[in-house]
């Protein structure tokens, strides 16, 4: 029984990994989108947002055939119950790739993004990435110094969302109010993004650990 | 068994009614603060927004104490699910309302939201009003016909958004673009609590009927 049990977790692991890099996969290409015009590359990521969305349910069935058959108690039952919790935020991480990749392509073929705010995205999407990878290592390798890690990394996300605010309320914003209102949600995108990673890794460690709870956010 | 299931699954569906009519009353006081700049208004909404995180523990803590003493399977194993969608999109909303409740405080005294605006916002809490009320009346009571119900009330939310962006982005749009940037944000917040208002109807319908397996959006 224990050993089907490990086993089972593992396949659930599994699926957890691949929602982790699909969803790394697609904020890569939803950024290239945003920062070079891409339209291939934002199609690509709308069309394969219904894969991640496909393994979220695999992740749900599968917990839910094993808490059938298994009838797990205690820590086994609370990480099956993680796992689902990590899987929801995987999922809202990948439509947040989505909506990112949607943006670049209604204002395709200008840039949705100016030069002035190109490096803040830049930058933006450089922490989700690394965030997104984090989630997935730490799926395929237990390490629980990595939600410090990510907490890190979404206090630098923060700060590059107040710096673009700042940038988008200077005096000297030359692009009017539908660039700004599109740099807001993309901002907001970005930044939502890192949150659920934060959530994810922090379930990821309860998972390990059993030590911290992780609290709604 | 069967006797102490059903119980059991009471005390659960108390709960997510709590939460519902807390969410309720969270949004219908946040959008008081934004319409009024109400700063009693915003600050409890804000420091009640812990209950609403305490009541979706409870629901987890209720449903794995369930799965653990009684093993349900089948449909009784998917009502235990479900309960665990539900309460997440319920606190996402309470999240919701304090955003907005926090958007009203950073501009007070002034109000964030222009005298222009001042309708489509309050046609927005309607709806986000009506939606709440139905999700705490379908938990309370069944009634499979309320989902169709919240996706017209979310058609009419992404109306109004859409509104919105159309006077945002109008010629003789007068406020720049801090004022700009906040409309966009709240009107996100809307559109969004309408969206988790849908995603849990969904839920609640597919617990009735078990026919209309509710997708990731």
């Amino acid at each position: 029984m224990r050993d089907e049990f490990r086993a089972d977790l593992h396949i659930v692991s599994q699926l957890l990994v691949d929602m982790a890099e699909g969803v790394r996969s697609a904020m890569r290409q939803a950024t290239r989108a945003l920062l070079t015009a891409d339209r291939q590359a934002a199609e690509t990521v709308i069309e394969r947002d219904a894969e991640i969305d496909d393994l979220y349910r695999h992740v749900e069935e599968r917990v839910c055939d094993l808490l059938a058959r298994q009838a797990p108690v205690a820590s086994d039952l609370r990480a099956m119950i993680t796992a689902l919790h990590v899987a929801a935020d995987l999922e809202r991480m990948g439509d947040l790739a989505d909506h990112v990749a949607k943006t670049a392509l209604r204002r395709h073929p200008s840039p949705a993004v100016p030069a002035e705010l190109r490096q803040i995205f830049t930058d933006m999407a450089a922490i989700a990435d690394r965030m997104a990878e984090k989630i997935g290592s730490v799926l395929a390798k237990p390490d629980a110094d990595i939600a410090a890690e990510l907490d890190r990394d979404d206090d630098a996300m923060d700060e590059l969302h107040k710096h673009l605010f700042g940038v988008l309320l200077g005096d000297d914003w030359p692009y009017g109010v539908e660039t700004a209102i599109d740099a807001t949600l993309l901002g907001r995108f970005y930044e939502r993004f890192a949150d659920h990673a934060v959530n994810a890794g922090e379930h990821v460690v309860y998972l390990i650990t059993g030590e911290t709870a992780a609290s709604p956010s």
